[in-house]
């Protein structure tokens, strides 16, 4: 499938490297290529080192990554995701998948960061309802990116992912491309209000990151 | 242990008769112990003829039932907990563990509930400000009353349950009876503003509930 990723960041790159060795034709989408070549970060390896050992993947707007894809995932900062899909453009995402995998967390009052949106709202309803045309879908978003890409690094795969969202189609679509990434547990909760739920886990998602000392860790719905 | 467990609903029920099957003296505490008895609820069994077959259990005014306590159980209702330990008065509260089971739902404006306070604030925060001497830990909130009391009901007792407050010994005493209860893995999230975390899992619960058609599951944290 052509799939563009929106967000060179960790989250961003772990999902198009992955999806890229699943065979897809991947496409990483960002503001300005130019700059996102030239950025040396502090904390992580440069996009350009990072993209030099996977010539597979491309880099490329926003609106030529989303204009030439299937399926779109918004693997961008929950705080600039609109924002991100708007440079893409309604047209470009008119009748396709968004998988929206971002978190709506502010952190500028530090550490724990509060949430955006919470429990009459969803950054995945903020979206569906910014492109009425694209089909969202909501998922991933309760798990480290190493967990999104990878679940059986964990317990052999032993635990749960949830998708939220208003089109079927788009739901199975996601949920295919979830299982070909080794989730055997995906929980349907319903219409994309549903995403309500699934981002209020972050905060205790974060607090269990602090405890426990590491990402690598997942609910499971036991049942 | 003298635990008093103030609520007369199903969660309440739930765990007073746990508590007490496991050798502690409980006591339930009310409003009006002589409405609670007229009471003919009509989608459950009254607590008149429930408390008949439990002559271990006795049944006393908020005030009473927290006053001979060592250790207090929050079983109210969210909507009415202040109130309800307000009823049994800071003095019967001071020093004494308060295990708040509850959460802050509000069904006023139908399914799916509300929660009143998220992200900043949370129902066990307001119960430890309202009450500084008590040590309030929140725990148990996060799955359905069977399983709290029960917890090896479903999977042999392999899933989770968080503890946060802001009394180290308090926890451990709420440790221990979870243990007691069949818990196998508590973990500790930290300090009583970790409660949100807990809270605000509801609206994923409630989802789940629907989704699974079932109460019988519970969340299990895999590392």
């Amino acid at each position: 499938m052509k799939i563009a990723v929106m967000g060179t960041g960790v989250v961003g790159r772990t999902l198009a490297g992955r999806l890229a060795e699943l065979g897809h034709e991947v496409t990483v989408g960002t503001r300005d290529t130019a700059a996102t070549l030239a950025r040396e970060p502090e904390q992580a390896e440069s996009f350009a080192v990072w993209a030099e050992s996977r010539p597979g993947i491309a880099l490329a707007s926003f609106a030529d990554a989303a204009g030439g894809a299937e399926l779109i995932v918004n693997a961008t900062s929950g705080r600039v995701s609109l924002e991100a899909l708007g440079a893409a453009g309604e047209a470009d995402l008119a009748g396709k998948v968004v998988l929206d995998v971002a978190n709506p967390l502010d952190f500028t009052g530090g550490f724990p960061p509060t949430l955006r949106v919470k429990d009459d709202d969803s950054l995945a309803e903020r979206i569906q309802r910014a492109f009425p045309a694209a089909r969202v879908v909501k998922s991933l978003n309760t798990m480290t990116a190493p967990l999104m890409a990878d679940p059986r690094r964990l317990a052999d795969g032993d635990h749960s992912v949830f998708v939220s969202g208003d089109d079927a189609g788009a739901k199975r679509t996601v949920t295919e491309l979830l299982e070909q990434m080794g989730h055997a547990d995906v929980i349907d909760l319903g219409d994309i209000t549903t995403s309500r739920g699934a981002e209020m886990v972050l905060p205790l998602w974060l607090r269990l990151y602090g405890r426990l000392g590491t990402a690598e860790f997942n609910f499971k719905i036991v049942r």
